[in-house]
């Protein structure tokens, strides 16, 4: 077995390395269908490196179909090079695309999250048999809800009891209770088209969905997230906002999304405080703050719609997992969420400094840019002779991910995240960009 | 320290005693707001308990508000007692009702579910660090699908690739993204009014709502759950359900609910594999098979509509958590889901026979009861001088908890179910029942 590693990667790059390796050594016949992938402690062996870095490789193989784990026996190459033509599912597992730089995740920083510490809680939550025995609060688990109950207060001045808190599994999960309370307000506002899943279930359920226009049935906001790049809306918008709204019976939605991320000035007052919890439903997400793959997300809805929910609460079951709700409940208790929140809140702020400074070196000063008080982007205007779709393709074709944000004629402005990306990234990822910008 | 605990009681009873015990001195502000609880082992000695029971009653008077753990110190008494008036959460927080003899619970056999195992297969999901950090997949994770695909062909002839499979956390979720789809049908029939939870999403959508018609757009069917003592829909029917919802451009809605627990005949095959895929979208779940706790359902969409779907299906978050998706493709692929349901399937099996004989010997031989080929339970007719709500009220004062089906003047019928309750209380639950009917 050979394989030419390129040592100078960082080691989280080097197990995508095997994956490709093997990825490659299956599609290509070498590998044959039902023939035993070697056991994690002899390939680490032989490739010099360590079992955790092969192990990962193998999960992801598996996760994509090459290979299958079989019960205390080992992993097995399955038969998706035979079935590739035919199966369009296989075909699918063959897509994953690795970006060699990605501008455009919303994931989190790998070094940020400390799995160790949430297994505890999850295995400690799996230790409570009785619970998980019986099915959920349709409403979110009690214990759960009280101590979001306190976390918002403390955090976001937010003042209300368990009772009015629901739990579910994503803002949409959210949006399936609350659109049909609302749907005599039959139209709704976006500060903007983006955020399609939020636009979409209003549309499922009949609303008029518009942009940027107070005279809505229902205003959904992100005050802490107006623009990709980071803006957030001043408290007298705010202020203003609220009167408007009240005085035309209107609805707001405030998404607090990102709202910890407000690294420029003091986090400006959420809108539920500044409207003493009258005529404001409050959302708020951990996908940022957590990992991206816990589904859990939760609003607190203001009197009148709590009653007409209560109403029906039972009707609705709840789509949070029980396990992760109680893992949650007390990693927030233990004052680990609050940690956690600190910690990237100072990551990000370093890392979108770094970014913006990698930019103007490799760009040069004069580079349009725009960077808001918040978030862990920024928007840049190329001056391209290509398309943004084209930009997309020929930045895709050298491994690096970008997401679109506007184009015209000979510009293109494109969002540039650094998230996800490792901060020594930032400068070579730049100057690629910069190539491509510049071959026509 | 004090308590006089019944031994004859099982060891899953204990816990809850102990919970009452300790529920009972903080809400008599015999243990006051902020007082330090008794440490695990001391409270074991001292009682001469298992340290896991303290540990389960612990566990409960913390998810149930009255006490709070403080990380590397133990357990603290909130001051749950004093805010009991002035919260409605406190005060909800009191409520759980214990139930000494439970024949409503849809809950599973505790002793049938492998927590070690399923421990195992979530440590293992969680050591997959990479996959966590990004987004799940909205249609699902494609090796968990894989997984369904290969399973429901085995076990239910369905044949469809893992591209034809959409996850979700329930049963609503699913609904969610299907009713939309065929929003143009307007009218949907449902067998009972009993599954509100799928008619109230209908509802939210704007479809009418009908019982037992098929003269509807949509047709909604559990055909191995027909009524809720077990009745299962004969293949004559279901074939001639299916012709006439093709002639009327009808669509139907195979809720697969319990097909595993046929018992007395074969299992008869499903709408979809009769319908060779046509016209039908399967609906599969675990909350039976495995935990109630774990939210994870799927359907199968036959091809026009999986077209529709798929133009729209980026604009859906999943909702499943990402950790059960991997941890359950893994279980399946190592073949203990069958095995799960080959045990569960026999165990219920006896215990129903074991229900069926206590009724008859509590109630007498002519006793008036109505029982299915599948399912966990059976229908009892009961002459009682009393309505049906207060028959409920009467029962749940003894500790015994009933489901009504339906009441006529000087008879109540109620359905019990065998599926959590330990065979052990059979008798005595019968007893108490008959008990009850007879005090007017």
């Amino acid at each position: 077995m050979s394989l030419q590693l390129n040592k100078s990667e960082k080691s989280d790059h080097l197990y995508m390395e095997v994956y490709h390796y093997y990825r490659d050594l299956i599609m290509e016949h070498k590998l044959l269908p039902g023939s035993k992938m070697p056991s994690l402690r002899k390939c680490a062996q032989e490739l010099k490196l360590s079992r955790t870095t092969i192990e990962n490789a193998y999960l992801q193989l598996a996760a994509d179909g090459y290979i299958i784990s079989k019960a205390q026996s080992g992993y097995y190459v399955t038969d998706i090079a035979r079935s590739r033509q035919t199966s369009l599912s296989a075909s699918k597992a063959c897509k994953p695309d690795y970006f060699r730089y990605d501008f455009a995740s919303s994931g989190v920083d790998r070094e940020s999250f400390r799995f160790d510490l949430w297994r505890r809680y999850i295995k400690s939550a799996l230790r409570q048999d009785e619970r998980l025995l019986s099915y959920g609060e349709p409403q979110g688990e009690a214990d759960f809800r009280q101590a979001l109950a306190e976390y918002i207060r403390q955090r976001r001045n937010v003042l209300c009891s368990a009772d009015d808190i629901v739990v579910g599994a994503g803002v949409q999960s959210l949006l399936h209770i609350l659109c049909p309370l609302v749907q005599d307000k039959k139209t709704v506002s976006f500060p903007t088209p983006s955020f399609v899943q939020g636009s979409t279930v209003f549309q499922d359920y009949g609303f008029e969905v518009r942009y940027r226009n107070k005279d809505c049935g229902v205003i959904y906001v992100s005050p802490a997230h107006m623009t990709k790049w980071g803006e957030i809306m001043p408290v007298s918008r705010r202020l203003e906002l609220i009167h408007y709204a009240a005085e035309h019976h209107s609805l707001i939605i405030e998404d607090d999304f990102e709202n910890e991320f407000v690294y420029l000035q003091k986090p400006t007052p959420s809108l539920f405080s500044l409207a003493g919890g009258q005529g404001v439903v409050y959302i708020g997400s951990f996908s940022r703050l957590l990992l991206p793959s816990i589904r859990i997300s939760f609003m607190v809805l203001p009197g009148s719609l709590k009653e007409a929910y209560l109403k029906k609460a039972d009707r609705y079951n709840q789509t949070a997992s029980k396990a992760e709700q109680i893992a949650l409940c007390q990693f927030i208790r233990d004052g680990h969420l609050a940690a956690q929140t600190r910690k990237l809140k100072r990551l990000y702020s370093v890392k979108l400094k770094q970014l913006l400074a990698a930019v103007r070196t490799v760009f040069g000063a004069d580079s349009r840019i725009r960077i808001g008080a918040a978030g862990t982007s920024l928007a840049l205007t190329l001056t391209v002779p290509f398309t943004g779709k084209e930009l997309q393709e020929k930045a895709k074709e050298q491994g690096l991910r970008i997401q679109l944000l506007r184009e015209e004629p000979g510009e293109v402005t494109v969002i540039l995240s650094c998230s996800s990306m490792p901060e020594k990234d930032f400068l070579p990822a730049c100057s690629l960009l910069k190539d491509i910008c510049s071959v026509s």
